[in-house]
């Protein structure tokens, strides 16, 4: 399977927004940052994907401290969770921790984050399936098989990774609800007959444009190709050499 | 002044190296892997250029804790080295903390990383002055002016670029004796004088060859453009348009 399928569930639902503008929040402006944030799992993937497999960092007999029991990579997030909590930032409605349980106080002043969306939104949590599906799919798709030693870094790696994918989510999820809205507004009548009859598929069916979820799938695996290039000063060297296998 | 300048400081020592083979170390491997971290420094820098200047971070009055003084950028980085410390990722001799005092102990059991260098060479470190220059010279260079609030997550962005420099040019200083021992005893007739009188212009010029420093120049340009660009179905539209000046 190619890795373009799985980039494609972390970005796909981004889109399908229309021009529009609602609390404030520009509809386009939300589409380009989403955009923006494609490229930034692709080089958050490419970046992992220079160290190998490095199986010691999921294994949870590596780590001894009494202190603490699981693996590295679990080690490495709650902690770094942890500090960054300190430096404020879970204060952005936008970033969602994977431990959020006994996190410690922030340390810096208040920021005044602009809470768009419903509470209903804000209070879903799909961290847990995004790490599943992360380490238990996504990783062996990408990564070559071997062992460095470089485990610390390479879950640092795969923390950028899982932090990236939670803020792309986490913002398609806040404004998602909005966007629904917002489409549902513009020709009520084309939706009532599915919500009534609580008829999830039709929903989803009206609410998505398949067309645009095409041009999504193309443009990753354009930028999968452009980024994950071996540049050189005479390209046709390298036609055909991909970081990772786009 | 173009920001290729200053990125050109942290890659291009990393060249210059001959096809050789030393204490089973491969010359051409070491450029490979160099010319790779070139990809790393420049996703990192893009990375960096999401955020807005955001100057609390670097302020040292915005964090407020009795048990740490300075700014919140020094605080990220000093505590997120010290749970990598336990991760283990300082046993690796490559890596080379900003903050080494105090680092607590690793959990995990130690990995057998080889040590190819002299230890005169272990011992240089320059991390001062790439933190300096990063903070008061790179930076305003290639970040918007502003302020969007995330100042943990731009800390944590400057952090992955210091660290990525500090592994390149560590990689260099490991390797850099040896990299001119090899050189020497290709020709020592014509490295003598220069050794004798001390004379340590004449040496560089003779150990640093301008033709592949121009070349390195030119690719990290080309790179720049390559990962900076706005990736598009139709890339008409974008022509020129970078997410840092290339």
């Amino acid at each position: 399977m190619s890795i373009l399928l799985l980039i494609f569930v972390f970005v796909v639902w981004s889109h399908n927004v229309r021009n529009s503008m609602a609390n404030g929040v520009t509809l386009e402006s939300l589409r380009l940052s989403l955009i923006r944030q494609e490229d930034t799992i692709i080089f958050g993937l490419i970046e992992r994907a220079r160290f190998p497999t490095n199986s010691p960092t999921y294994n949870e007999s590596y780590v001894s401290t009494p202190t603490f029991s699981g693996t590295l990579v679990h080690f490495v997030v709650k902690e770094t969770e942890a500090l960054q909590a300190k430096a404020g930032r879970y204060a952005n409605p936008e970033e969602h921790p994977f431990f959020p349980d006994n996190l410690p106080p922030s340390v810096v002043p208040p920021y005044n984050f602009t809470e768009v969306l419903y509470p209903p939104a804000a209070s879903i949590n799909i961290n847990k399936d995004i790490w599943d599906m992360y380490f238990k799919k996504l990783l062996q798709l990408f990564v070559a098989p071997g062992d460095d030693g470089n485990y610390a870094s390479t879950a640092a790696s795969d923390l950028v990774c899982l932090q990236v994918k939670v803020h792309a989510l986490s913002r398609r999820i806040h404004y998602g609800k909005l966007v629904a809205e917002v489409i549902f507004r513009e020709s009520p009548g084309e939706y009532e007959p599915a919500i009534r009859a609580k008829d999830r598929d039709a929903l989803m069916k009206l609410l998505t444009f398949e067309s645009v979820e095409e041009e999504v799938k193309r443009r990753v695996a354009k930028k999968a190709m452009v980024f994950g290039q071996e540049v050189t000063l005479n390209n046709d060297d390298n036609k055909g050499k991909y970081k990772v296998d786009p």
